[in-house]
């Protein structure tokens, strides 16, 4: 199927953290493409991926990057289309670095911008999946089954402290 | 016309942030409703709004607040629309407060989070439309032509460097 | 015997710090509660917890939460018993979101914020019994002892630097 | 009437923001005393109150200091009452100072910690009124309309947005 | 005179800052351009101008950007000319956003990085003078001059001390 | 030989920190005692610690102490010799809320404080011999003989880079 | 008098900070000199001032300096005097940076740090008298009498509170 | 060959970081020098390599130091040779104070800062290159192939996604 769903990363490293955005996009049965995109090292290939992204039936562009993290705030330079920030943990400043290069974007060209590391992966991923249910029912359905299956969980685990 | 955005802020004084939201929606003329709903003063009201968000035709919700600023991640608790946050300054953290209760959360619940004060809000705004853009090509026009000229103010702009 | 204490926590894998809280209260021998309550994956469960903790005989809850930690100042939103937060050491932050998340409460609604991690689960148990001693001069009297104790073992120790 | 309540504070430029704990103290017409005591400049008459405070009849003590302040954590290392920390905005770290020197306390001698400043000040009278609640009908139902209020007038300033 | 020098920033507002930066080279006598070019809403023209600089005899560029601040390193990701980015002290953030988001870049892709706000235009000007200075003896005499010069006066500011 | 420097801290586990200190005044020759004295277990003790510490022949004291560390600032409070703090690295700040409270003293009570951890227990025990050596020639001779030492062994080690 | 203390700034606006330094050493009546000595801007002055200091008198050497505050740190690499540390609230920082570079040495050279902005420069003053009173029974004497007074007016000081 | 680039380090242990800076010199046989020189052991030794520096034919000096990092402010402040920060990653901040200490010069002496640790470490080595690619037309290729083949690699990498 052709994806909707563009996750694209700085380096082949982040890709132990945006794994999760591909797992919760599994499992929610949704098409998505996976790239390696370096806003410092690739710089005409991350225009050229933004600006052509939205015709070829991208809906939502996910970008994780650590340290000066670039890659989102300029791919939302070049498309219309939401771009979903993963700031990625950074050696010395814990992906706090990662997370001010992402979400502090001046007015005018916005990130969606979501927590430092795995949480965050895989907050992008749903964060998508909120996006698409806004016309999607099926999509919708699923989102509330899976709210109600992570508080069942939530729930029971009480079992579990001893 | 029916909102499709709820702009919601935790306290009247968050308006003088939040109206950056509401001022980009005027411009792109997008109906939206605009509410002061507390999570910590009107928990049962936040939660309503939260619930029945979808079913009144909303289709993003963007909420602004400061200090432990709880009310965008409870309300992306209670609804599966997306939920953009916006960390609102405040007094003796500068907002980074703000930052961290919104954009730290946990893998589950997301909630896209915009920069710290207006420039955020501006951005809430631009976010929503970019999530509307996908499927109204008429907004993503509408954008098309904003980023041009945002850019073209911003090339004439040289001319006032003295 | 029926719980006075209640010790909630927003996950599971908080337990690893919030037993400490247990295991003073177990040497008080004050009869307690322990619950998963997530505000964001169950938070219908923690309103309903919250708004009828002080009809069960709860007279102080305990809340450990980690990163954007809601769970403390969303419970005390939704009651009028003293809340004790608890924040618990999160993976980028080293926990100073969730102390910055629990303890910058707006005006209104107070949660009373202990040290992150371990410490500070110790020490919620213990402000819990300096709350309790204000009417129970057998815990005031078990409190005294106890500093006592600290303090001996304190002096002693000082003969372990060698 | 004999106070139940001890304000203190480190020094009378910390009475600006004190003052917002006399204020819902008078509010809720519970009788108070409020003295200056500085850790540093007065440490003998520090340990004398905080050793009377219990047998004076006081319940609570509430201490407000800023900079490296060490008055709340000091008391509490004095008595076995509920010790209740103000962290008071400095001047050039805007209270992350006084934040983390009252509420970083090691385990065995707690300080329940408020936010930073004004809104910390209020919280402290609110958090010793929850604590004397448990034991007093007429103040829990005080709160409940307070609480009550409070929601009735963050509603309707929706109306207020213009 | 050729521009050997290029002075670009992110917007506008930002020329109160790196007028500092244009100050410095005046009293040097070194030819420079200055530009807006905005990483975010002119990349296309940000790319063009940065590489296109050597061609047109630019030595050194310097970048001055706020907030999350991706010009100096999108820059140098255009170029090899050695690039200065100079962090303009932000809102929210007092320019930590700015100087983290500058600083960090990856092995690969350098910035060369100044103090925030004035301090740094000023000292990005005499970077790149001692840049020249390397092949440029009167630069470089001009240049030990100014510090003989600089030392004078702080030694003679002793007398105004009263 | 009676001891001169007063080594304390706040408990046995700052010990691992501390034994710095006891090491540079062991190759120094000077008599030094050190003890544990807790600001918060024992609060009597540290003020009858310092107090009496001028009578006993102590001429400066030197605190190590972890998270919101008292100790040094108290003893401050209690004597007027001077007094060293060693702000210990603490679990989940890494020592910056150790520092803090330690070096953020109010305008009349002072702490000279060192850097976080071993060095800053290193350089306790060289301040303590700096102010010695003031009126005591051998001592600021010995002095003098570490710097070259240092200097010839710094310099030596350029030989080892390989 | 031959001055005994030598209070160095890195620039003429230090001055506003320092001179609480001076107003302290005026109260005691102790002679001190005052002087611009930069670290960045007269190099060489700063390395003979240290160098020349015990030679001269100088029993302890006060440095204040602001942003990246090299001063102290520098000189006291050159004496073997005590070298106390004053960080100036910088601009963008508000002092943090001047904190870190002068307390953060590492272990061989020590700065005794005070506190950022006014309440260090008067206590770098009361540290020197702490240092002077060792061997100086009047001074010692002059210190408890400043502690009492101080005690006294932050006593009286509760009348104040209205 | 006689040296064009010289590498010196606060201490034998910042080789671990400062040798990376070595690799890229090799990769591009650009003949260099490496050197301990030490700001607070060896003050004088910096003063007179900084000194020396340019008549020896050094171009760029590149200096590596961490904690209360003062090496590369007080070289710049004793040549007019460009001169490149480089914050070594420490133990109890990792590295923040020594980025401080080193950014925040004042206007008037430059240190061109880069990232903390291995990455900074070789983005100094790459921007004394850009440096001599100003003149040196055979740099400027060998950077611009480099820059080629990292971005070829970046964009195969997406093949390891797995």
């Amino acid at each position: 199927m052709k994806p909707v769903i563009s996750i694209i990363m700085g380096s082949k490293s982040d890709w132990a953290t945006m794994k999760k955005t591909a797992d919760v996009l599994d499992n929610f049965a949704i098409p998505y493409e996976k790239k390696v995109v370096s806003a410092h090292r690739t710089p005409d290939l991350m225009f050229k991926h933004a600006e052509e992204a939205r015709g070829r039936g991208i809906k939502v562009i996910i970008a994780g990057a650590g340290g000066a993290a670039h890659l989102p705030g300029m791919v939302a330079a070049k498309t219309t289309l939401p771009v979903i920030g993963v700031p990625v943990k950074s050696r010395a400043m814990s992906g706090l670095d990662s997370l001010y290069s992402i979400v502090q974007m001046p007015g005018g060209v916005p990130v969606a911008t979501m927590a430092i590391g795995e949480a965050g992966a895989t907050n992008a991923a749903l964060t998508a999946l909120r996006i698409l249910s806004i016309e999607d029912a099926a999509i919708a359905q699923a989102l509330a089954d899976f709210h109600a299956e992570q508080g069942r969980i939530a729930e029971e685990s009480t079992n579990e402290l001893d």
